[in-house]
């Protein structure tokens, strides 16, 4: 077996958190047999990536090897672990291994963007069942997160065995799904690990991580003090959470009722598969407008300020007949994850100004836990398993680094493997960076799916920085300016320092036109270069900015 | 004096943590005389304000009034208080009150934006000391905050006093500046106060604040472990941080470079002053760049990000032959404003990548501390004025309305008066808001003032997310299409479903044309329509979005 080697590769997760997309391969160089585990996006903002949907790993590697893919694996039902799955799946077509909760919400995906036959998508069982994917025996280990039937994995290769954490928290008691079973894991940890490829999403928390559950006894005293209508915001796929609240709103005497696609789908796909039991019922909104507001509660999607979820549009103008006022409560039972800040803040704000009382949302509030494990139990969780390698994954570089010096900290190799780094694990613990891969991102942008670097969102960025200007003119079949330039300005203050801003670019561009050399006038590309060279110019001159600027010249032939 | 009233009305910062701009008046109704306190700015960002320099208050309610209005007092130097002097004293003309290191800094504020003639720039003594400015007497009484000299202010009114508290905190010892005296503020509420308009920046902050002093130990361990180069960032105009950060470093035998400008400048003009003593000598870079990096130590601006600054050069090319490296230390000695933690991310991110440490920056951290009084502190402050009113500012609603409550816990009345308010204060203390007034926002956008909803910033934003199309044409003397029409997508992917977007956009508007009726080809107006109909259109069905489009329709006379 000498001449074959255990590879690991991120193609996303490794800078950022999100986007999760890592490559498991083993064989003889260039010819390894390769385990994908997770396929997720990451959101864009206005700042950096306008109009664009959503985010995806470049999977350009992984689709030139497409032969060698023997499967892809699914830890948890997040959009950063499976949203690209249907849009990326039909450049790969491998099978699909995933529990059945998580296969259930995937599938969702799977039909909203893209196809994938039945057969494709094949449910796994919770070690110690192990399923075998080319030279690999994979187990799912139940791990303890904010979405039920979160696993970890053992990745038993030729080379040993490999632990990959997925995202995890160490909970004894999550509320729903499995606890964290420390005897189990500590038998995973038996007869030696390898690499362990782990969370670092909190690594710079020094505090002890809580349980979910500790959640139930401040979220209950809230619910029942609360005079008025509540509505309580939170992730959509922390069924425990909602469980939580709901079970505060039924105590209470409230009837609970459910906001959001989102929300009423994680209840009954976690209902259906039987992760989820005793939920109580909800009425509909219908219903729920007929109760008295001091009896109702409404669990509503959006607690990080997305415009259009259901707590945004109640905020504002209502939404399916239900709308807040003066006296009722919006509870966040939520952190805002970074980029948010200012959403998060509009939101709460509009409720304040209706006089609707705001509670929760800040970091490490009352009403909400995270669901990743702290600095203390990374070191726990390292312990139990004492791997020979700690492979930092799920964050962006300062988490890495971090995490990897955590790992030092206590007598083990900790090595940063940022995306695109092709790393060589050896059996003995050993690990070398072989080579670098072209990663990198992919926009969904409508319906299409474009290239990070194509230049399209560049231009969106400075046209939304600088505005636009459209200068057309006409030259006649003696390559004369026929009529004057017009010019149409878009996104630009309708005045300079010498007056209307069209005017007078219109008027500089027109004397332009007049005291043009015959030979500029016949060179499309030149007279192009030189109107926009003019226009930029005259426009910076007047506002202090200068535009894109797009130049038709159209010729009488 | 019946038929007189006494009004308060804020332009800018009840609704916004930033853009200070308070209204005091006296006088019958409709002939107040006025006193405008701060005229400050705060910054936009690509998400709401792309290509938007600075954010002002809309100032057209005074400037009708400018005959009326009495003086301008400026609190403290910070940006949001008087940055926006500079642009919009010449539409107000009345004199400027500040104390010396504010009209210091207020004084470059002007020189780089806007004039303002030397004898407008009054000079005011501190507390007992009060000037008249019309029928007020207004005095600057100091309290500690994270700029040096910050004011409090007195404004004795024909119906009685009022304090502004301006930003604060209570810090016994500030490291530089005035420590907040508790004995002095007590006195100053003996005798009674009418209403205290009062900094809600921190109300949600349960925790007692911390003292600027606590730093110094934390900082001057930290800088003593370092090995290598250590890179220290704060916001410049905190000038006790800046010493405290100095001091760390030339007890850990390390030579001080300042780096950036407004840091540079807050040093010297601190010194001049007089409020700044002690400070170490610095380095010139050309000086810092002969010193081993473990005997260095550079200030930089930059803690939030900013692109441009020394500290995002450094993390990137180096800064005026000054680099990092691995094994150097980046201490964020700051928190992140919101809106700024994506930026933040990216600069440490940078840092990490290049084998740099990164401290700080997390939100109550150990290397910084707030300069705004938290909710005990609030408590405190209340409880040592004692007055008949409350009026929460400096804070967005939801920050008011916390704070009227919490006066309210009190037994004080407490009143949410937002942007746009003019409230009527009798001098019993009861109040109402007699009127709302139009207000806004004013931007600058490169080197002109637009309004906010001029529909300029609407426009790129829509650029930004959608892309744009221009269309052109041409019509001959009979009104027939001459040639085909042509188009030029920008920030619009090149390919839609059915091949090159251009192309098929091309096409259809060709077919578009030669089916067209004569009555609507010389209808420009109409002609227009529907061409931006069908351009939107077809680019929708290729791609699944909506470019903004511009067309050009020529017609040869």
């Amino acid at each position: 077996m000498s001449g074959e080697r255990l590879i690991y590769l991120p193609l996303g997760g490794a800078g950022e958190i999100g986007m999760n997309a890592y490559v498991f391969g083993w064989g003889p160089p260039g010819q390894e047999r390769l385990l994908v585990v997770d396929l997720g996006v990451t959101f864009g903002d206005m700042a950096s990536t306008p109009g664009i949907d959503l985010i995806l790993p470049d999977i350009a590697w992984l689709e030139e090897r497409r032969d060698r893919i023997e499967g892809i694996v699914i830890t948890h039902a997040h959009e950063d672990h499976v949203g690209a799955l249907g849009l990326l799946w039909g450049r790969l077509r491998a099978p699909v291994h995933a529990r059945p909760f998580t296969a259930a919400i995937a599938r969702h995906k799977l039909d909203e963007r893209g196809e994938i036959p039945a057969e494709a998508l094949r449910i796994a069982d919770p070690w110690p069942a192990q399923v075998e994917i080319g030279p690999f025996r994979v187990g799912f280990v139940p791990i303890s997160h904010s979405i039920p039937e979160s696993s970890g994995l053992v990745i038993d290769t030729p080379a040993g065995r490999i632990v990959h954490s997925a995202d995890f928290k160490i909970d004894p008691d999550p509320v729903v799904g499995e606890p964290f079973d420390e005897d189990l894991w500590r038998s995973v940890g038996q007869g030696g690990v390898l690499a362990l490829t782990c969370d670092s999403t909190n690594v710079f928390n020094a505090h002890e991580g809580r349980s979910e559950s500790s959640l139930q006894g401040p979220i209950r005293d809230f619910v029942r003090a609360c005079p008025g209508l509540v509505v309580a915001t939170t992730f959509a796929s922390n069924v425990g959470r909602l469980l939580t609240l709901a079970r505060a709103a039924e105590e209470a005497g409230r009837s609970v009722c459910l906001l959001g696609r989102a929300m009423r789908r994680m209840v009954e796909t976690a209902t259906e598969t039987g992760v989820l039991r005793g939920f109580p019922r909800s009425v509909s909104p219908e219903e729920a407008a007929e109760i008295p507001r001091e009896n109702l509660f409404i669990l509503a999607t959006g607690s990080q300020g997305e415009r259009r979820a259901a707590t945004a549009q109640l905020a504002q103008n209502g939404f399916l007949g239900l709308s807040v006022q003066e006296g009722d409560t919006v509870l966040f039972s939520s952190s805002t994850i970074p980029g948010n800040e200012r959403d998060v803040a509009r939101l709460m704000n509009l409720f304040s100004e209706r006089g609707v009382r705001v509670a929760g949302g800040e970091p490490n509030g009352r009403y909400h836990v995270s669901g990743h494990a702290n600095r203390p139990d990374l070191e726990r969780f390292h312990a139990l398993l004492d791997p020979a390698l700690v492979i930092p994954m799920h964050g962006e570089h300062r988490h890495l680094t971090e995490h990897a010096r955590l790992a030092g900290e206590w007598g083990r190799r900790g090595v940063v493997v940022p995306n695109g780094a092709l790393l060589e694990i050896g059996r003995d613990g050993t690990a070398r960076i072989a080579e670098h891969v072209e990663t990198g991102r992919t926009y969904l942008d409508g319906s299409g799916l474009i290239g990070a670097l194509d230049g399209v969102v560049r231009d969106r960025l400075r046209m939304g920085m600088n505005g636009h200007l459209t200068v057309t003119l006409i030259l006649d079949e003696d390559d004369r300016p026929l009529g004057e330039p017009w010019c149409e300005p878009l996104g630009l203050p309708a005045r300079g320092r010498s007056g209307d801003l069209r005017e007078t670019v219109e008027a500089e561009m027109e004397a332009f036109m007049n005291r043009a050399e015959a030979r500029l006038l016949r060179d499309d590309e030149r007279l192009e270069k030189e109107l926009i060279r003019l226009a930029r110019q005259v426009v910076q001159a007047e506002i202090g900015k200068k535009p894109e600027v797009t130049v038709v010249v159209s010729r009488l032939a």
